[in-house]
């Protein structure tokens, strides 16, 4: 059958459907899903990875951060020297609490949405496109916050150091220490959690 | 002044008016310049660092890579431990010589365009949000093409492996050996380029 012509559009009509063109061509291309064939390893999509939910953090702080969910990219391809996971921060939530590694640089680069980010210099909105970094055993605190009412997704990319990594919180009253060859938990006097 | 009001719309400029509205909002929201403050360190916006343009592979290799644009943002926030490059490839231009890495992990995640992903699988087209591994050792030769007409636009994060790295070349004769402690182009058999 042949598409019945829009009749009887005043000029106006007219012009103002020429006027919005543009956007919703716009509009099309943003949401138009390009079919491609699945990608075979060593290419993924990021997406169809399960996501982990959830924190070993102990109690209360876990409830800040424990909606986050991230897909581990590097594992995924059989990387062993650095991790690289793509999260996704819901709103009101933490990306950890605010810490510095003793061993393992750091480096967020967000993807979309908004984060404020929590340093010694004070607090900064990172959008789209925008970095920040965190070279090893540099005594600065930082994490992300997402404060909007929008999810915000960034890719975090760390080293993975051999027999693994101590922290320090700028905040709490908490550290992770190795003991006996594993990552704990302790409070600043050393109890542990 | 108050804001002159629509008049004399018909009943169907009126629908139309409302039918489009969220493709406007939507473009609006795609093209606002959000206007914040610029980062201090350790925050900072990639586009803001100067690129490296060119390559140090010999010639005719070089002229395949030449034109891409690589701006280094582990190194401008002081990560030693990995490297993360913003990478512009050009039209027709290619990322690399098709090759693995002996001692360093590489991965890569595509911002916006498309790429062509080259492995021993055989050819890939990656477009935004598709990643790819590619573990140290393993020999599988990859690189990426941009063969369509606009620019594209990768993550690319590479460990930084104390003391250099080798990697050989799928399909040309071209080494990188490590000798007296610095990385050099050699041919398969052994000889300086």
């Amino acid at each position: 059958m042949a598409k019945s012509k829009p009749r009887g559009r005043t000029k106006k009509a007219k012009k103002l459907a020429r006027k919005i063109r543009p956007a919703i061509k716009a509009r099309r291309r943003a949401t138009a899903v390009r079919k491609r064939p699945a990608p075979k390893l060593p290419a993924f999509d990021p997406m169809t990875l399960e996501p982990r939910i959830g924190s070993g953090y102990p109690k209360p702080f876990s409830d800040r951060v424990g909606r986050r969910e991230k897909r581990r990219l590097g594992d995924v391809a059989g990387l062993t020297q650095f991790g690289v996971n793509l999260v996704m921060l819901p709103p009101g939530c933490e990306s950890s609490m605010r810490h510095w590694h003793r061993n393992e640089d750091e480096l967020v680069y967000v993807l979309s949405g908004e984060v404020v980010l929590v340093t010694d210099e004070g607090e900064q909105v990172l959008g789209p496109g925008m970095a920040a970094g965190f070279p090893a055993g540099k005594p600065n605190g930082h994490h992300l916050i997402n404060r909007t009412r929008r999810p915000a997704t960034y890719l975090e990319v760390g080293t993975r150091w051999p027999g693994g990594d101590e922290a320090d919180y700028s905040d709490i009253d908490m550290l992770v220490r190795i003991i006996d060859g594993k990552e704990r938990f302790v409070h600043k006097d050393g109890t542990p959690y």
